[in-house]
């Protein structure tokens, strides 16, 4: 029986990261995510998130690819070869999303640029957390921004837009994730239970 | 009058670097090269280059097209947009032929990601400087070796023959970089006299 690869994806705030880690661990699989997952990507996602460097939206794009091929050589495909499952949040749609939709950045590009990055491991299933802006912020309020969070209503627009259309054309399941965390645990939960972990 | 931008290519110890700065210096263009002309780039041919990351092809690949997005970005772009010409040792082509034509990374994808990088800054004139194996030695002998140059004489010989195919293909000037500096830098004066410097 083949592992599978289940990517986790949504804006900030979106719950995904806790949904990830739990199902990761519920299933024994391995958690990982990006940026920033290698050694080499921690030093990729400070450059990338910090904010302070000014950094168009290919050049991002192209530096969370990286990151990406890096992450999949490194942990995702050895992980995926071995027989073990891995639970990713994050993973090619985010840069769709993001810095295609986001940014503007062609999105065949990034598409050809993503298969690159992650050869053979696409995911077996992709969840959607989706909120809206409201419940977004209202979950950060009081965190410090990064070059992502710092942007305005109309790039989390774009993006959440993005991950919709994303979403209707893949296939994905998608979440309500401005239902309470037990609520959406549930759903996740029964969406992953026949995967062949 | 537009400037213009002139790329030299090569493989190691072809003798580019020498005639780019030289062309830049004599017609006051800037002088760029790549990888690591800005300070993210400098991080990024940190990693690349030092050859103790373990770092497969795609990832190589997608490092070398980040830094040359900001490279555009921060440097060639403004220059031109200027008014100012640039000549540039290695750009879009270093790429299809290490990564590409080297490392066996998928060319398509490659030009694709590359578009991406550089937007509308294409090569006004590529100037391939050809010399085989045995010079490239003989020139670096002595010398420390870094992630490409470490590479066997196989790995050498699919980057030049990637180079000399690219050239074919895209129009370039093919010059022997075996002769002596003085013949190579006359035959480089006359290609770019009649440029519009």
């Amino acid at each position: 029986m083949s592992p599978v690869l289940v990517a986790f994806e949504g804006v900030d705030a979106s719950g995904k990261s806790t949904q990830a880690r739990r199902i990761a661990e519920r299933h024994q699989a391995l958690f990982a995510f990006e940026p920033g997952d290698t050694e080499f990507g921690v030093e990729l996602r400070r450059w990338v998130l910090d904010g302070e460097t000014v950094m168009n939206g290919p050049t991002e794009a192209l530096v969370m690819l990286a990151d990406r091929a890096h992450h999949v050589a490194q942990v995702v495909g050895p992980a995926l070869r071995a027989g073990r499952s891995v639970v990713a949040d994050r993973y090619v749609a985010s840069t769709l999303a993001y810095q295609g939709y986001g940014r503007g950045v062609d999105l065949a590009a990034l598409r050809a640029a993503n298969d690159l990055a992650v050869g053979p491991y696409r995911p077996t299933l992709t969840i959607l957390l989706d909120v809206d802006l409201g419940v977004a912020n209202e979950r950060r309020s009081g965190q410090s921004r990064d070059r992502f969070e710092g942007e305005d209503s109309a790039f989390f627009a774009r993006v959440r837009e993005g991950y919709l259309a994303l979403a209707a054309e893949g296939g994905w399941a998608l979440i309500d994730g401005s239902a309470g965390e037990a609520q959406v645990a549930r759903e996740v939960d029964e969406l992953v239970a026949d995967l062949a972990w």
